[in-house]
This record gives C-alpha cells, sequence and structure tokens, in this order.
C-alpha cells in the first residue's frame, strides 16, 4: 500500500484509462482531491449514467441512450438510400464536421481482426444485411480507415453489397490536400496513381 | 451536440483530468463504453467513494481518508522528533521509497504563491507551528521543491523554526548521482559548490 486505500483505489483506477500510466493516473488523483473535488463528482456520475445506461443505435450502431442516435432519428437526412460505413463513432463526427454527405451511418465499432475474435457477428454484419436485404439502399460508401485491417473488412462487406446488387465504393486514398508530394511515403503515392480522375 | 448527451457529457467530464484534450477525453470514453464497462463502472465508484470520504491526516495534512495517515499512525517510526516538510504526498511516497528517512512528514499541499491565493493559511502553517510548539520536535529538515515558489516556502518555514528554537535544515541540492558535471546547469553547479562537505 502506497497511500490509504481509497487513494490507492482511485489511482489504480484511472489506470483502465488508455494511456494513463502510474505517474500520469497519481497526477490525476491528486489533482481532483486537491483541487477539483466538484469535477470528480462529476466525473463519477457521469461515468456511472454512461457505463450503464448507453447502448448502441438500433440502426446504425453507434452509441446512444435513445433507440436511435440523432442521425438516423432525423428526418432532414437528404440522401436516406446511401450508407456510409465507418469503424468508429468518432469517424462519424469527421465525416459531419465536413458537412458534405447527408445519407444515413453504419459504425462497425471496429475491424475485422479473427487474432482478437472480432469477426461479422461483432461488427454487426448481420444488420448492415438487414438493411441492405430491405431493398431501399441504393449505395454503400465504405469508409474503413486505409490499414490492412480496414482494407480486409471493407472487401468483406463489398462482397455483401454485390449478393444485394447495391453498388458499393470505397473512399478515395492519396495526396492529403496541404500535403507536399515529397512528405507522402509510398504506398499512398501509389494509391494516388491508382485513383487518379480524368481531367 | 457532438454525440448523443451521456456521451457528450461523459467526454466534456473526463477533460476535469489534467492533461486530457479533447480528443484524448473522446478516445478514453469509447475505449470504456466499447470494452471496458466494468472498470468504468469500477473508476466512477471510486472517484465517488474518494472524493466524498478522503480527509487530510490530522497531522501531517497528507490524504487519507482516516483521522491519521498510515504513517502518521505507525507506532514504529523511528525518529519522531524529526519532521520532513514536503510538498505534495507524491514526494512523501518518493522518500519513503529511499527507505533512509523514518522520521515523520508534513505535507504543505502546495508552496507559498501569492498570486494564486496560497498563503501560509492554505498550507497549513499553523498546524505546523503547533508541532513545534509542542515542544516534541528536534528537527525540521525542509525539502520543498528547488523552484524559486519553494525556496520561498523553506525561507517562511526556517523563520517560524527559529521563533521556536528547532533546528531545522533544507536538503541538499547538486549534481544528481549518475549525472555528469559536463550536463549539468549552472545554477545546480553553483549550489552544489555552495554546499560542499569536508572529505
Amino acid at each position: 500500500m502506497k497511500f490509504s486505500p481509497l487513494v490507492d483505489e482511485l489511482i489504480q483506477s484511472l489506470r483502465c484509462l488508455p494511456g494513463v500510466g502510474p505517474k500520469s493516473a497519481q497526477r490525476m488523483a491528486f489533482q481532483l482531491l486537491e483541487r477539483d473535488r466538484k469535477s470528480g463528482l462529476q466525473l463519477a456520475d457521469a461515468l456511472d449514467k454512461a457505463m450503464k445506461d448507453v447502448g448502441h443505435c438500433q440502426s446504425c450502431r453507434t452509441f446512444t441512450e435513445e433507440s436511435l442516435c440523432p442521425i438516423c432519428g432525423s428526418a432532414k437526412r437528404g440522401h436516406a438510400d446511401t450508407i456510409c460505413v465507418v469503424e468508429t463513432p468518432a469517424d462519424v463526427l469527421a465525416i459531419e464536421a465536413g458537412g458534405h454527405y447527408s445519407g444515413r451511418y453504419f459504425v462497425l465499432l471496429g475491424h475485422l481482426s479473427p487474432l482478437d475474435g472480432i469477426g461479422p457477428e461483432e461488427l454487426g454484419l448481420a444488420l448492415l444485411e438487414q438493411h441492405l436485404a430491405g431493398g431501399e439502399i441504393n449505395e454503400l460508401i465504405l469508409a474503413t480507415n486505409p490499414t490492412v485491417e480496414g482494407d480486409a473488412t471493407a472487401h468483406f462487406i463489398a462482397d455483401i453489397a454485390h449478393r444485394y446488387q447495391v453498388s458499393v465504393s470505397r473512399i478515395a486514398h492519396g495526396v492529403p490536400v496541404g500535403g507536399e508530394l515529397e512528405y507522402v511515403d509510398s504506398t499512398t503515392l501509389a494509391l494516388s496513381f491508382n485513383g487518379r480522375l480524368p481531367l
């Protein structure tokens, strides 16, 4: 035992947060105890409520405490016949921030990774298949990350879409706007050549 | 609103932790929601208990949920007539890890910093004065940090100790063991010359 039991327990518990080691956990615990007990209690309350009440959207699988998330529940979305498949809720946020896409989303909450025990079931692909089988979807846009696992996941989902005669595409990978050719890795450059568009 | 209200609230609340910005808070929230709800609930519980129940040791001011901390409450400490003054509970841990000191501690929980509204009262110096006035203390060792504020605090406390005819000393500052002269800053070098010991 380093400190008194409750303080020790707090420091240990803080280590469940990603990127928090023993020293950071200690610093966080002391900061809250010394300066900001009110925020500490608020955090305890928010954690408790979120861990107990937040579930998945019945349509797109993102995190929400309602049955439908704000996007799926909105009647104002223009292209309800398009679904964009992403890996995490944060990806939805990134695409929404752009404001150029007005279709629906499907959040996988991960990518295919057999070694970690993450297969089609864990990614909710049965639910996605239901959407496709429903006949209301015209296009599927795959926006999984350009990693080995993200690519494998995209191909797996593309196969499903083909079965239902839904047109399927993958977002372009290439040189980012504002980036310089000189500093872009060779794989990205190769992809940007493969994906060139006629002018 | 970026996500659903509860998820938003969790992300906002996580930002009260030091060193956690919007992106890290988002990552922490999703990690807990996706992978580790059990740890999230444990953290909520630990936070709640610690924020409500942890107070200060009546003797040394460190954090504890008892009236006396494990060190002050221990009858086995050898030199109960010596008090080492430190800034934070983590400093107590660092000194205890060495195992060379067996006296008592006094934790200031900060240093004199008039601009931040931290004066003698906030550091509990009245309590320290009580200990000195009690007549049971023979030596006061000042182990505040070697910063401008830490030095000012040390001199302030030394003045109090002189009033009660208690011998007072400050830990040595100089070249750390394993360090190389070449890479030590000039202030530290100057201090190590001033604090030289006869061989």
